[in-house]
């Protein structure tokens, strides 16, 4: 089958590589489109040490699904992280957190970018016939944003700031204006604001945050250190950064002191729920269409992470010659 | 009257000060007995940069109150943040927050080593007769302590780590003992860890935490960025950690993308609410007498100071020599 193979910081298609053999409870899911996320950027410069194969944003048809054929012929999305499902974590619900799990395309199991890919029948879900691919693909990144008001009371009277208007920022913009919340988002590409003005999101560039007074929830979407130092300057006491995006550098510094004395909360949000997402698609509640930046084939995987690369680029899609 | 002044990093006795006049809405209170908190040592190693009288944790007389003559002669604690009562914080109920509050002994207002010291009127609440001065100048600290039981569900279930069981943590303990949490205290000293057993609380050293596996909530009151450390690793993923103590050393690292995979909560947390600290020592549901190490007459306190500043010291008391 064809693939793209990360390994030492390098990105090549295969074309040789037998088809992956799944294991007791996996499903064999052939792939129809796949997402290149911020997160595959980052495993080529060497996030997680990852060799094999990258993606895990996708929406696939099921060849075979052991102990479960139902399945077989279903349409479907799939969570990301394989738990044991016996551990603590596990049994209080917590399989995302797993700690011996895999992560599809990023730690211990090839992912998404190939014809072909087992992923564990518990992590499937069916796409609703009236979600076309090129939305189903969000499933996942809209689950991460999702994640946002399964961990903070979104009050719909609550001010919300969001540092960061790319990929994931946009997504999490949504969900905040469904909630009903008052978001201003901080956004430096014209793109960026002009999707986000779309949606009823007002923008503004960074030096304009300090004017527009403080938030009680300050989601930080854009990684970056200057990022995280915005966010803690907007947010009003008692009130709650939400840190969306892990972070490249690593490392970041923290007032400590100030933290205390404001009693500001910082939460770490990463994977979400995806029942939700696929609800909010079915209704169109979200609309991802305008998201989708260019579509690449699987041959040119190399030129799709190079665009994904670029400064403001939002979705771009890798294709396997079967997407609706 | 008699006072400890702190200036540049130096703390005298003076006996000239004149006595202070209280402004609309204050009350002049009559010290009966006050307490050396970590703050204050801090203060004099220059922390928030204050010059004046230090002392936030008192307990005292009412002498006038100006527009409730109804406070005179009655004996009282003090909330320490003077807020301005008219901003957004203050309307939204968090006048601890204020942003332009001064801070008994801490900002912009002399504290309560002292024979005398103005409070509004608005931070006053009578103590019961049942409580004795020496239980009631731990009205303070214990309110901080159950501002964790105010932001973070604790419930009785949690297995609830404390890192540090010194003053404030012993305070923190009860209180998480009250909650019937499981808790377990890293204390590094004898002493602490016998008053720890005492009220049912296991303590463990610092190297032996790792065994016990991972806690729901940590609550980090050692203030060093061992204990910081200690904490990260100790709290499992979607777990809490909240900041109890301010960092002497101001800023912390994070490795905030562990923060961001693991959805680890961080919570600051500061002063917290009189009204059930004092409920709870009027029904000697918590006993603080055990943890009262030693008192100075307030010529004395230079020596005070230098007690407090031992390790593994607990509670040193000034006394005005009016203490019942």
């Amino acid at each position: 089958m064809r693939c793209l193979w990360l390994e030492r910081g390098r990105l090549e298609l295969r074309t040789d590589r037998p088809a992956p053999s799944p294991g007791p409870g996996e499903a064999l899911v052939e792939v129809r489109l796949a997402g290149v996320c911020a997160t595959d950027l980052e495993l080529l410069r060497g996030y997680a040490g990852f060799t094999g194969v990258p993606g895990h944003e996708l929406v696939g048809t099921v060849v075979s699904a052991d102990g479960a054929t139902g399945w077989v012929g279903a349409r479907v999305v799939a969570e990301i992280n394989a738990a044991c499902g016996a551990c603590e974590a596990c049994r209080a619900g917590l399989g995302r957190h797993c700690p011996t799990r895999t992560v599809l395309g990023i730690v211990g199991r090839d992912g998404a970018f190939a014809d072909l890919v087992t992923i564990p029948v518990a992590n499937l879900h069916r796409v609703p016939d009236a979600v076309p691919d090129e939305a189903a693909v969000f499933c996942e990144p809209l689950a991460a944003a999702l994640e946002v008001a399964e961990q903070v009371h979104l009050g719909p009277a609550d001010r919300v700031l969001l540092v960061g208007a790319g990929r994931l920022g946009q997504l999490v913009a949504r969900v905040l204006a469904l909630a009903g919340c008052d978001v201003l988002a901080v956004a430096r590409h014209a793109r960026h604001r002009e999707l986000l003005e779309r949606v009823g999101v007002a923008t503004c560039g960074p030096d304009d945050v300090e004017a527009r007074g403080r938030f009680g929830v300050v989601v930080e979407a854009s990684g970056s250190p200057a990022g995280f130092e915005l966010a803690r300057r907007a947010v009003r006491p008692r009130g709650t950064i939400v840190l969306k995006s892990t972070y490249a550098a690593g490392r970041l510094e923290l007032d400590a002191s100030s933290i205390v004395v404001d009693e500001v909360t910082i939460v770490g949000s990463r994977c979400g729920p995806f029942a939700p997402a696929l609800r909010l698609l079915e209704r169109g509640a979200v609309d991802v269409a305008p998201l989708v930046e260019a579509r690449y084939p699987i041959e040119r995987g190399a030129d799709a992470f190079e665009h994904a690369a670029r400064p403001a680029a939002l979705k771009v899609l890798l294709t396997m010659g079967r997407a609706s």
